[in-house]
């Protein structure tokens, strides 16, 4: 007999199927109509299945963040990853060669040392790796600084006989795609100026993913958290709570005052992100409760302002602030289907920190 | 060949066994010293080998949070196992029973529902499950807020033919062991006039462990991160930084400013716990340094103060903000002898969130 969701042991993560499936279309069908080709980011899910289901909408292949995620998805067919990060040291450039040698795979440097060591990994002109330069239009993080730094970073891959240039890559800060689309254009001029047309330029982040054009100068976009949003994004305005596809299904343990809740999710479950959010998740079923704060097993609720409040032995469902750290917490989540049932699969890439 | 730490790829998790076995020594001495039996929590640690350890050094038993924990502990041969825990619903009440017919095992409540549950489970006289009332003291999680409450429920762990009244067990807020001594000597008195005297009262918490004292009261005392200890310890006096056995070992991958550097440890690895902290961990060989902020993959740390400042490629060494939620993010950890060998040991119960 196929497993409902009343027969899971919680804490544990539910998946809407038909939700997720929904916020992918919605965004292909949003790039396509902007002509911006997508390249989802994984780390969201984690799971070779929805990797797959990206590309048969129409992304022109995905991204990982480590090593280890990039090994799980390509072991799994994904034959098309971008990995935007520094790879650095003899073990990590070992497996980046070994991935190259069976996929199509992309990264990126943002200084002179991290070319050099792809530079003596890669030596075969006729079989050379994807080097795009990182840019920090403004989120201050990783990526060169000023256009100029990104020409002269440019310059040194193609100068390297087994890398090639393969563009430009940008995280903007979120809210702010003018500053990140002046500093690009501007690095874009000065490329072309340097017979150096960078063939990609990649930007990324769901909270602007609705508002990203390409303006004939970014070309892809790497979106993460749309598969399955969250509340943070619902602030972002990215979509509504309803269309939020990733819950924590929680028990109510313990009602020790007439307004205190405490559920068996803490910061294990739901992270201790807050992401400016205001307590740790929202609870559709209860939306006045407050989740006030969390230890790792237990998670304490303010039922204040609610009328009705749960009781003991009730199950509730949050919608966490950050679905993706959420996804990093479990070995595996609850898939739901529109008639109910449930399948449990694991989180293939969870875990691959290096 | 043995390893060491320079062949580990980063980010991972070391582990000074010196250190550890010293700050495991340490407090039993204490313990001893003060009429105190130790259960310690393995939820820091996470590992039989190092649970075994606190048993071989005079810890009467081990403390764990989830049924999960405990299973892989008993699986290891830990033999009295105490979960605090109000453990609810059919499949969990199974998995407690299994358990209970292998091991000594004991639990909390602090409700009548809770109660009736085990009563329901447990129907054994000559076996019968040992459960203890949870006791709010002043953390405001979970627990009976008065120790009339407390009566009542052990009159109804004593009234059920299956249950055992153990006793009561508290998480005290942190630096108020005044207010927890005074709510359980109340409790015990109003106890002993129902004829009910508890025979175990257990505390718990490394903030104040060094302050614990019995006072012909406190029985038991659970602390947890005392084992690997962290910034947070620190910070309230516990011990040194010199003194704290778990490190994260990052890269520099990038410096993209004089001042800013980044490595390729974010909050899936060091978490996003602050804890009251200045920033998201500290780094021993820079003490200047500032991990200001952390995205999943990243951790930008901010250099302005360091008159030496590392390069990209330099591995370091964190101090972590809270150990416990770092040993959870982890499939391994590396344990490093004092001859700088390195053994990867599994995280055994690592992710036992239910």
């Amino acid at each position: 007999m196929p497993l409902t969701s009343d027969q899971l042991e919680t804490p544990c993560v539910l998946i809407d199927l038909a939700k997720a499936e929904a916020n992918l279309e919605r965004a292909q069908a949003y790039a396509n109509s902007k002509g911006l080709r997508l390249r989802p980011h994984i780390k969201t899910h984690k799971l070779p299945r929805f990797a797959k289901a990206q590309v048969a909408l129409g992304a022109v292949g995905i991204t990982c963040q480590k090593l280890g995620e990039a090994e799980i998805m390509a072991d799994a067919g994904l034959d098309d990853i971008f990995l935007p990060y520094n790879l650095i040291g003899t073990a990590k450039l070992a497996r980046l060669k070994a991935l190259h040698g069976r996929i199509r795979i992309s990264v990126t440097a943002d200084s002179a040392y991290t070319i050099d060591g792809y530079a003596a990994a890669f030596t075969d002109a006729a079989h050379p790796l994807i080097v795009l330069v990182e840019c920090d239009t403004g989120l201050g993080r990783c990526g060169v600084t000023t256009p100029a730094e990104a020409v002269e970073l440019a310059k040194r891959i193609a100068a390297a006989p087994g890398l090639t240039f393969g563009g430009l890559m940008t995280y903007p800060a979120a809210g702010k795609p003018d500053e990140a689309f002046a500093w690009l254009s501007a690095a874009v001029a000065a490329l072309d100026a340097a017979g150096l047309h960078p063939p990609v330029i990649s930007s990324g982040g769901t909270p602007d993913l609705y508002r990203a054009e390409s303006g004939d100068l970014v070309t892809e976009y790497r979106p993460g958290t749309y598969i399955y949003s969250d509340r943070f994004q619902v602030s972002r305005g990215v979509n509504s709570m309803d269309q939020c596809a990733l819950t924590v299904l929680a028990t109510v343990v313990s009602r020790p005052t007439e307004t205190r809740a405490v559920i068996d999710a803490g910061s294990k479950a739901l992270t201790s992100d807050l992401l400016g959010q205001d307590g740790f998740g929202f609870i559709p079923a209860y939306p006045e409760a407050k989740i006030t704060s969390l230890s790792e097993e237990h998670g304490v609720i303010d039922l204040t302002a609610c009328a009705r409040k749960p009781a003991i032995g009730e199950r509730i469902e949050i919608i966490p602030n950050h679905c993706c750290v959420v996804s990093n917490l479990f070995d595996v989540v609850n898939l739901k289907s529109p008639d109910g049932t449930i399948e449990t699969v694991p989180v293939a890439a969870r875990g691959k920190v290096a």
